[in-house]
């Protein structure tokens, strides 16, 4: 079987091919099952790099002693509508899912709630999480660090801050969400990853050495990325005229919201990498009296937007396309990743149950 | 005196001005006093584009019978955390000041507070409001909606969203703040205008026609933008090789957050159109039991930021250097606007009291 060749596998299967393997790492049942269930609706979205391929990372930590498997996410700070939650150094999965329960119930009691994560480790796709919010009428915003340094200030060349994601969703009358999941940089690490996969070059204005130019051979703008030799640009690009100083502006306030309450590390700071912070917001429309006003505004807005349009690509409607499609007929995996998630579950003395569909 | 002549006027003359003929316009008098704060402060900050050169708008709109000058904010939904203010028609930054000193109370007493206003109009610039938060230990986000359509949705050619901005705030320890303020279009309205008055080509990437193709002519680009008949590209650019779904996913955001709680306008409403709308969040670290981390941790972080790199610029700190130099030598205005302004002042009929300085 070439690396390539890819198969496609059946969603209820994977979720317990990864709770197999969580569990024989020493994950507790509940965590284990809902981080799988994160990791497979993050891959039958279509977000392939934040799915089950980080097993592969989260193997590399935990054989290091910096990932705590059974970590319990524990609330170190509460006020009415705002908590502070220490995710135990465990995957960010059951601390992001824990918070934006949290939020919730806040959001319940007190029209919103917020709650600000530290000590976690990666948590997938944002998206999954305010999406969930959404489907039970409610809007919320999220955002993360990310661990390692790719984007400079504006006017420097140093590798500074994450890609710091930004997620939002809200209701939409009459069923769906709108989703919005993004990097703050130009574009996420994976995809200069994939562009050196299939040796294309890259677009100028992603990749930059440490001098300031621009680096559009994939594979060296990659290594340069997970070096430290490079930086990626931030959404906007790396000059003002095209707005990059927003772009690295939005990152800075992502990294303030989701580290400076919980104390999660400062960017550079390589003895305190791993700990990672996430912050979420829950606004609930109908805590203030009003009755589905907020998803028809969002419905309306939607309708607005495509009703000339017909090329118009809404938020959130790719990853839906995936659902659609993987849901049906199964998530696409490559040879290359199969072949290390055996060797995950070898070393973990779990059997490999996945196996192709059709 | 040549138009383009620009001369200093001293701050304090300049807010007895606008407090003058904002109560000859019918304004009460703390509304008129707290509304000539924020737009002597907005042109002290070098923002030119939102200080008194918008008294001829709001003229106008007076005119019109749009705006009212003696509206009081009204807060029409309230949960523990979160409420919904009606601007009454007003000016915006009464409505804004009131959402914003409503959110401190609320965080005050939640660890975080949202007001959404609807019903309003301009306010200025954003970053007024959410420093002065950050100048009293809170962090701050906000966002409002504009008047004027033009960014088209990701792969359409149609103006809807406006230039919708986002303006977040953080406390330094040891004084200042990080104040990041921008729209999320790739420029701001008064960008294209600026270089229309010199007569200097625009980028390409910042105003494209409704076939999409981009116009470089400044002057053709600012007249197709306020007649609807080209669009200002999101932040990221027009297509998504540089980011442009999310800048135009943030512009969303904006929209959603601004007026869909607050019953403001659908974009291409144009009965609607005045009724703008705000949204305010206001996180009190110290809520939740902090005392100051928070503070440290984003005066560590820009101390980072510009540690091995001298030309790093952070955010508001053009700001800065210009309410350094204004508050000093006082704030320039250009004989064309102080011609504007004598003609508002007659028309008002209060006196026009602005002397130069020197």
């Amino acid at each position: 079987m070439s690396p390539d060749a890819v198969r496609r596998f059946d969603a209820s299967q994977l979720h317990e091919q990864i709770v197999a393997v969580l569990r024989a790492w020493g994950m507790p049942g509940e965590p284990a099952d809902a981080t799988a269930t994160v990791m497979v609706e993050t891959d039958l979205s279509g977000i392939d790099s934040h799915g089950v391929s980080m097993l592969m990372l989260y193997e590399e930590l935990r054989a290091g002693n910096r990932l705590k498997l059974d970590a319990v996410p524990e609330v170190v700070r509460d006020a009415p509508a705002f908590a502070v939650v220490d995710g135990g150094a465990g995957l960010g999965h059951p601390a992001g899912l824990h918070a934006v329960e949290l939020a919730i119930h806040k959001a319940s009691v007190c029209g919103i709630g917020a709650v600000a994560v530290g000590n976690s480790h990666h948590l997938g796709a944002l998206g999954h999480y305010v999406r969930k919010a959404a489907q039970r009428g409610l809007v919320a915003l999220m955002t993360t660090t990310t661990r390692t340094p790719v984007v400079a200030a504006s006017g420097g060349t140093t590798p500074i801050l994450g890609t710091n994601p930004i997620a939002f969703a809200a209701p939409r009358a009459g069923g769906g969400e709108l989703v919005v999941d993004m990097s703050t940089s130009v574009v996420a690490m994976n995809k200069v990853k994939a562009y050196a996969l299939k040796g294309q070059d890259l677009p100028s204005g992603w990749v930059f050495d440490r001098q300031g130019r621009p680096v559009t051979d994939a594979a060296l703008a990659y290594s340069l990325l997970t070096t430290r030799e490079g930086t990626l640009g931030p959404l906007g690009g790396a000059g003002p005229e095209t707005g990059g100083h927003k772009g690295f502006g939005l990152g800075l306030m992502v990294q303030v919201l989701s580290a400076a309450f919980s104390g999660a590390a400062l960017p550079l700071d390589d003895a305190d990498s791993d700990n990672l912070g996430h912050f979420v917001l829950v606004i609930d429309p109908t805590g203030a009296g009003e009755s589905g006003a907020t998803a028809r505004y969002v419905d309306d807005l939607l309708g607005l937007l495509v009703r000339d349009e017909p090329d118009v690509v809404l938020p959130g409607s790719p990853e839906a396309v995936a659902r659609a499609d993987r849901g049906r007929n199964g998530i696409p995996i490559p040879e290359s990743l199969l072949e290390h998630l055996r060797g995950i579950c070898d070393r973990a003395g779990t059997d490999m149950i996945l196996t192709p569909l059709g």
